[in-house]
């Protein structure tokens, strides 16, 4: 596949892109990009070494992509006009498209025609389901345990927490899932619900659902999305919180970060001991859950400079601190694994002497 | 207008029903509800004495209606089976439709059909305008004093409290206006957006949008929907919370109200101390906003119960409870009047010199 990000590719402005490339790298063929073209992907995102960024998709055919992929979120999750006659040329050059957008582009008539012509699919990844139903705390009947990121913000690292943590439960040997609620975190994993696109009254049952079908493993990490302090987004996370009713959440934060950001107001975020309080408090009239570890972000500072961000994380909230990128997932991962086996003891106790 | 609540009349079951009731008495011609067909309004809902139920649509033509409004809310707001044929009576009858549920009728092939044929029209008040943004707080910006009602439970009297506090203000001599968030308002108000029905990234959008609509007024009540401890629609309440960005919060209970209504699990309600700790924790991030009175919905209690109800609110919260419906608004107007004033105060004196 090609990752367009015309003009935004970035570890964070095109994070959908971003993602592609370290989860699903033998899958990229390149980026497509005019202000990097000839450059490599590694180079603007420190992942992708070899990645090549090419200026549009005339050039980008030497790589033999059968696929586009908008590889940018933006925020209102329309196309951009520059964006429309690239995948026009994609198109028309054979190519499906995979995107993320709030706007169908399966529902556009310019681009619909242009991919009948070319007998080429368009796939809106952000579509949702029908008949979702209102959230009835049904999340609470699955056997798995139930992991969810949160953040301080959005484009923190939610969701590359719980793949991290996924894969670090399966080399444990636990049937782990990753639970996409994400364009991004479908587009890597194949299923989910990207609950943001879901109306408002059936986003919390959209993260019921896709606990509910997951719901026979042992432990499912589910992604996060936005912020309960994010005043556009912070409807869609509590709808989450209550829908997919946590045993145990994993604060996610980029270190450093004061203000949410790509936000026109200045808006401090709260502290990590104030988010933690608050996140709690939200579930507990509910489904008491706790924060049992912090994934720090600490992207762009020095090792130094990161290892002092983690320490201090340690020591405001008491909680184990680590980057999953960085530093791998051990004093995350072990937290939560302490949670997880203290659960299943519980359940192990709680079952009838008969049936044992 | 006929309001269709078939098998479901009452004052809480078929909330739009009895709201058109109060609000809009000489617009309704009577009721059409086979199980209390007969009777009048009146004697079930304490409200709409004189105001006739009628078994079908056929007997209730006599009453010279021109519009048939769906008169109840479902969970999950579809089209019960057993409304179908009347809604299609009073199409073929030559009535117009007005419903607020998820499903749009207007989309419905049968029920479209019907309408064109007897050239009538089918309107869906919960359907949401295009290109609503992401908010970005601009509610902010608006001159009006904003005041919004937040509850403790769906179906507790929110929308209620919301209009007649705008009467309230009205009488005092100010441009107060009511912001209509659900679809019963909608119908009352004739303008509004049904949040719940709106994608959920766009919520708070949505409700930033109403409010920047009536931000020349000197106050506005914004009609609460849901609650933070719902667990299928706390994401709805917090996006509004979020989006219109209250100056004052008004707090409704439905008195003796201990768990979630109508809902299949066991959700206890919090105390309203909790509640107002809460909602304060939530606004205070983004934008810092008090509880300042209590709405008590003291329905079907004894004078002598609902005395003692709001004597143990007032000491509870330390606020001013009143049930707005059983004594009027005076408790609660007098307080929010308070912080209005305070607030014009303060921007009279933090206006420059020069321009006084």
């Amino acid at each position: 596949m090609l990752l367009l990000t015309e003009g935004h590719l970035g570890i964070f402005s095109s994070k959908t892109a971003a993602s592609l490339i370290r989860y699903c790298p033998d899958e990229v063929a390149g980026v497509v990009d005019s202000h990097f073209a000839g450059r490599c992907a590694g180079e603007i995102l420190g992942i992708g070494d070899g990645v090549p960024i090419f200026a549009n998709v005339k050039d980008a055919l030497l790589a033999r992509p059968d696929t586009l992929v908008i590889g940018v979120a933006p925020v209102g999750g329309g196309l951009e006009p520059a964006w429309r006659a690239i995948v026009l040329d994609a198109l028309r050059a054979g190519l499906n498209i995979v995107a993320g957008l709030h706007v169908a582009l399966g529902s556009d008539g310019e681009l619909a025609a242009a991919a009948k012509a070319s007998g080429v699919r368009i796939f809106d990844v952000r579509e949702s389901p029908p008949d979702i139903p209102v959230a009835t705390m049904r999340a609470t009947e699955v056997r798995a345990f139930r992991v969810l990121t949160i953040g301080t913000d959005c484009n923190s690292g939610k969701m590359v927490a719980a793949l991290e943590l996924t894969r670090a439960a399966r080399e444990a040997g636990l049937d782990a899932r990753f639970i996409a609620t994400g364009q991004t975190g479908i587009m890597i994993s194949g299923k989910g619900i990207a609950i943001d696109h879901v109306v408002s009254d059936f986003t919390a049952g959209a993260a019921e659902r896709i606990v509910l079908d997951d719901g026979d493993a042992d432990i499912v990490f589910i992604e996060g999305q936005g912020s309960i302090v994010h005043p556009g987004y912070s409807g869609v996370t509590l709808s989450l919180m209550h829908g997919s009713l946590p045993h145990a959440m994993v604060l996610v934060h980029a270190a450093g970060r004061r203000v949410v950001r790509k936000f026109p107001r200045e808006v401090k975020l709260p502290t990590l001991s104030e988010m933690i309080e608050s996140s709690e408090s939200l579930m507990r009239p509910i489904f008491p859950s706790r924060v049992v570890a912090v994934a720090l972000n600490t992207l762009g500072l020095s090792d130094e400079d990161a290892r002092r961000a983690l320490v201090d994380a340690e020591r405001e909230t008491g909680l184990p601190a680590g980057d999953v990128i960085r530093n791998g997932c051990g004093p995350v991962w072990n937290r939560v694994k302490e949670a997880y086996d203290e659960a299943s003891h519980r359940n192990l106790e709680a079952r009838p002497h008969s049936s044992v």
